[in-house]
């Protein structure tokens, strides 16, 4: 084991933008590990990761990962230490709610598998989707989520249902115990405080595709650049965004 | 127009990250002109799009929105404003290469058409899908897309093929003059300095979850927290990751 430990640092105080990025790392990772790559420097994994190099060092110091001068990060164990992080390394389940196109693509999507997420569970509303074997799994009716939460043991509910449906199954999710909802449903879903909500939306990438697009075309006029006091000199007050 | 504005500021010194959020700000901004919201607090939008306030307000001052003090921000300006540094408020052909469930999905996406992206072209390999008819467009044959590309202006091409197709499809819609991709095959594309790809990830938003999902059960075991020296005090050194 190459890398300095120090586990006292890690854990509770992480920011929640390495928390972000996290899965970004692990992204990149596993793919130098398909190709049997053994050590990556900081350089190589945050060029990889579309990550400054310190940004990279100092998320994963709150790991306690720090790397060797001269060799870097050892990919496997790296791997490892994020997966624990995020808590990819035991088994999580999840019901997808909605089989309508995005949730049979997401019913079939193998980045959630060997990420530890197993679909235990579709559900939807419609009795001509009902029945249907998909990806080897019945879809069941919604009338019986409650059942299959907790028959599964299920800890995240994926929501892909029309709009004007999301909020009724948000709640019966929440009801049932489920304190973790993905939302792919284009509408803002409240729930207690406890839980936590991701919410998906498509277009978001689409939409820094434009505006980096516009900026090839010269931009939407000819403005100027930021005035000097509004980024201090050697100050850089913000992150890359990660790429979802 | 209440807001006080500075134009000079705006532009091309707009840090990444502010990129980023401005589509979560435009979704919450969205919502409240849905609602018939005419002004909005800097609180209560950064409450809206999950940030903070000080951070909604340092990222709005780069588009020269600075709100007026009492009263906050003229939602149908700033919607404007937003839309229009992020090149909204033109249309932007798009295409879908790949129409198995989730390029269905995609196709069939409200949030695309809302924020100016037009889908004017589906492709896929497989004799069985092209000639389908999906939400009003015919699938082409993937034979047919450079001259579906030149023929309807596509300025972005979303590729949702399986992994193996996907860089032999990047290379085609890059050699026909495509400069921005968004990419749902799970694979890292290679693409020249000038050619912008975002890569969507859908694991990436239920990893965060399963961090929290884990820490709510007390964390994968008891570590304490970071030490003084690593996160200065009085210093925030992560700003929150846009939820995409």
């Amino acid at each position: 084991m190459t890398p300095r430990q120090n586990r006292d640092r890690a854990e509770r105080g992480i920011p929640e933008a390495t928390v972000a990025r996290l899965p970004v790392y692990l992204r990149a990772l596993t793919g130098l590990q398909e190709r049997g790559v053994a050590t990556v420097s900081s350089e190589e994994l945050a060029a990889a990761a579309g990550v400054n190099s310190a940004k990279l060092r100092k998320d994963l110091s709150h790991l306690g990962s720090y790397g060797t001068r001269g060799v870097g990060y050892e990919v496997e164990y790296l791997v490892y230490q994020i997966s624990r992080e995020l808590g990819l390394t035991q088994d999580w389940v999840v019901a997808i709610i909605g089989v309508g196109n995005l949730g049979r693509a997401l019913a079939g999507y193998g980045g959630f598998a060997s990420r530890g997420f197993r679909v235990a569970g579709l559900l939807d509303a419609d009795e001509s989707i009902v029945g249907q074997e998909i990806y080897g799994m019945t879809v069941a009716h919604i009338d019986r989520l409650e059942d299959v939460i907790a028959g599964h043991g299920v800890s995240i509910a994926v929501i892909a249902t029309p709009a004007a449906a999301a909020q009724g199954v948000c709640d019966r999710v929440v009801a049932a115990g489920v304190t973790s909802v993905l939302n792919f449903a284009p509408v803002v879903l409240n729930v207690p405080a406890e839980v936590d909500v991701r919410k998906v939306d498509l277009s978001i990438e689409l939409q820094i595709l434009a505006f980096h697009e516009q900026r090839k075309a010269g931009g939407p006029d000819g403005l100027g650049p930021l005035d000097a006091d509004e980024t201090p000199p050697g100050t850089t007050q913000y992150v890359e965004a990660v790429e979802a």
